[in-house]
């Protein structure tokens, strides 16, 4: 079915709310954040923000959420920003099969990472953001993600920062590896303390859609008005979604929803419907590939009952 | 932009035509296929076909050429066909890395292709395909390529069908070690000899992109009015043709054209609009993937001027 | 304890029985030929011969046995003697690590194999024997083999020769990737069939230390008094035996046994004491590693007793 | 040859003088090093202890050097005094094939390192050690080297060790890859510093032919007349010097030379004859697997001179 203008949001709101009931209780909360250990199993969170600045939400939208590697899509856009088209001769755009693959390819590739959505590649771009500027990049970063979502109510929550800190050592050997191939510019450590801070940033469903709007009306954001991105770079990070946001579950999601996406295993999905919309879902209990299982079947349903799968 | 029904499609593959010019020269056409090799390198041609059945065609669109791992489509569509979803217990639907790794992951992954469109999991489909028809099902299909296409100008190139037999070592070696996992059911000489010869297909650009239409259409042919697959399945065989379609370059050409594809080494590309048309361009100079350098440009510059990306 | 000349050899082999009671029962038979999972697990031989052509046995010493990998040594041997320095161009002789990298490590090192008694070491060395002589160069090994034995009663057994020429989808795996690179020169069928023909020998105890007595005596053999390979050749070959002769154990067995040796899943392992004498123990019952559990025993036993680890 | 124990090695020295002219000027002096950078290609220095307290000298025999990787048999040779048996629980005895696969190998085998002399191994050590004397067990080791050689003249460059801190990132990379597995105890930062401290030690080929004498002689010093490692400790390190002590030349080295030895890219390596003698080379130029050319060469003459490999 294709997509119809004059769907009721709302309404399908509902019917996803009925649909995904009986995922409640599938998949696991991750275990080794206690921050996100404790979020209960069955909260759920969808927001909706259309190009013409209509929002719609259900469930628990309005309670933030551990961003985890959502916060990749946005130190990517804010690199491109200050970096232009030079951020793609420091990184790649390709998935990268599994994660014990993504040490490998490092080697065989020099060091570069496959793309930004990977942990090396995440890397590769903090390292960039503070060559861009020292003084408390990710400080910066979130100014940008206030700006965006229109509220001052986001922010780190260093509690969980220092608990991914204090347990992040695949990070560290992937940006030493890096290091080695003269791929990184700054000290590991700086690097590895604003990735664990930038993850854990606590935003809300209806913040997330909001601050990811301008990507699906080509750069230009409908709620400040001001352009974010120009078309070219909103269209390959919206590929790079597609093709590398969700884990190793890309080609399922690419098919089971068809919407580019960015996952984090706080449980949150960020998605983008071009030209229309950007929506969040969020549901705390996570697939074997560290995706959120009732928000993927969210959004599944919402892709069949409106249409709007790009294939 | 983006896509108006009313776009003078004629006009748009004249301006293709012009924007392709540079683009010739780049590249180098397969050598290890005599038949490839003898290939021109400038000749380009392109076809498009709409769901409504207009079609527009420019340059060599009528030239039939080898179109090698396009057929990897058509094989996957195939034995969709024959044995519905079972046919995902045998083979994965997850972008692979570069060949390297598909060769350890294989290993990693107790045998199991990890998409349809390595040559791993290409074997394993015309396994799958001589488990539903023992006898000869290459003529089988060919005869639904020409079903599909409307022609019966269709075939085999024993030539080339013999040589690539003859230096399809790496093929083997796949075969052998997934039929050490148990994951063949056939022998691998039956099965390289119908891969080898399902490769050898000779089709134009406008046979291709009629006989890709339905894909455009949730798996009904406009051109035939018969269903060819369900809805949900083109919707997968198109997600799988974004993140799997195109060698090492899914990424570069999820940004660049933003359509569901598949190439080959023939130097053909075909490319889906959904729910709008089909689309195939064919000039026979590779990039170092092993795409089409001109046909890519076209594609690009075609989605351009068309904003059809899905992105 | 040093190696005492006067050591009564028949009283150690005496102790060396009491010390392996134990062993038996553990291990498991290899299961995946027919022919070698019939024996049962409690036969145990064990021949020495030395260089003044003393010999020695206990137990089942003239029970012939499928001598598999050892024949690995006999391979490399007639290359050697047949190619001379430049059986060194086609292969290595470095340890592999497992058995994974040695397929990482063929497409690592272009096609040519670490060492030559991984299996796809062996294979490149068929295919040397078969350069050197295009016909049957299994039957000249095994009339060399008869010869150095001193007994016309070795042979193939064909019917472990077929079952195991069924089966060997790895070794086809690795035969058509050295292919792909240009390693080999003949038909990897022909290969395979030399190459399960030869390890399908059988041959007892006192049969393989009486043929590698020469490895002992910088390369004559004091059985026949004639030279079969040159004291640079042999010093190569047992250096082998030490760092690459027993499968993924080859540390444990230099510190447990401290001899150059090659095993086989048949139970056999032979070893030498260079410069001093040759042995041969035999028991069905493998390691998780492929090495005979109450063969290593033995050894083990051996050099404790005899004071001959060459550390 | 068989050894002679009358051999004049005073004489065998200056023949090995003269045999290794033609070896200068070939191979490279350690770039990545400063303080290694500056050694004179064509120094050499080479010294003999014998069991029964003889010495031969020639060339730069008390020059010290740094003996980088030589230390990983000393760090070793510590923990197994300290540790005893378990040392083996933490750490492999297995050859590792190339530097690709030791991190290849780490993901595959649970961070467990394959053994004690590549640089994963040798951070495992140190980390054992800082597991028995918290407080600077360099400083232990020091002391014992000094009382192994009977010399107050040994001590860190602290220039070098600096230098190298600086530079370790693959040794960083693999030491948070093991901690990641839970295989550290202690904090990376510290185990680096201890690391290259040791690393940066210097010492003459007398003093190390001497600190090493007892591996040749069962254990038991002749020097100092004390028990410094048990007889099968003896046997079990010398057996991994032959299979693991020279980089990615362990076979090649076990053939021409035929002796356990321990190499380091200072351009030294030290060697045991088992109950005869231990001895060092030093000359700075390294081969392309990081061994001494000069040194290889030296120790290969030696062994052909003397008839002591133990091939």
């Amino acid at each position: 079915m294709d997509y119809q203008p004059s769907l009721d949001l709302n309404n399908i709101l509902q019917q996803i709310e009925r649909h995904i009931d009986p995922f409640f209780g599938q998949g696991e909360v991750a275990r080794y954040i206690p921050a996100l250990a404790k979020e209960p199993h069955d909260r759920f969170g969808m927001s909706i923000h259309t190009i013409d600045n209509q929002h719609y939400t259900i469930g628990d939208s309005q309670h933030p959420f551990s961003i985890q590697s959502i916060s990749k899509l946005f130190t990517l856009q804010f690199l491109v920003r200050n970096m232009g088209e030079a951020v793609w001769d420091i990184i790649g755009k390709e998935p990268s099969g599994d994660p014990f693959n993504s040490l490998v390819l490092l080697e065989h590739e020099k060091g570069i990472p496959r793309n930004p959505f990977i942990n090396a590649g995440a890397l590769v771009v903090i390292d960039g953001m503070l060559s861009c500027y020292s003084d408390a990049p990710d400080e910066r970063l979130l100014q940008e993600l206030r700006h965006l979502a229109g509220t001052q109510e986001i922010d780190f929550d260093h509690a969980t920062a220092e608990s991914e800190r204090s347990t992040c050592d695949v990070n560290a050997a992937l940006a030493y590896l890096m290091k080695s191939h003269g791929r990184l510019q700054h000290s590991v450590d700086d690097i590895l303390d604003i990735y664990c801070r930038i993850c854990s940033i606590r935003m809300s469903c209806s913040m997330l859609a909001r601050a990811t709007l301008h990507l699906a009306n080509a750069g230009l954001s409908p709620v400040t008005q001001e352009r974010i991105l120009g078309a070219r770079d909103v269209k390959r990070i919206n590929s790079i979604m597609m093709t590398c946001g969700s884990y190793d579950s890309v080609g399922r999601f690419a098919y089971r929803i068809g919407l580019p996406l960015k996952s984090g295993v706080g449980g949150g999905i960020v998605a983008v419907v071009p030209n229309k919309m950007s929506l969040c879902v969020w549901s705390p209990a996570l697939d074997s590939s560290g995706n959120s299982v009732v928000g993927a079947a969210a959004l599944e349903e919402f892709t069949t009952l409106t249409g709007t799968s790009v294939f």
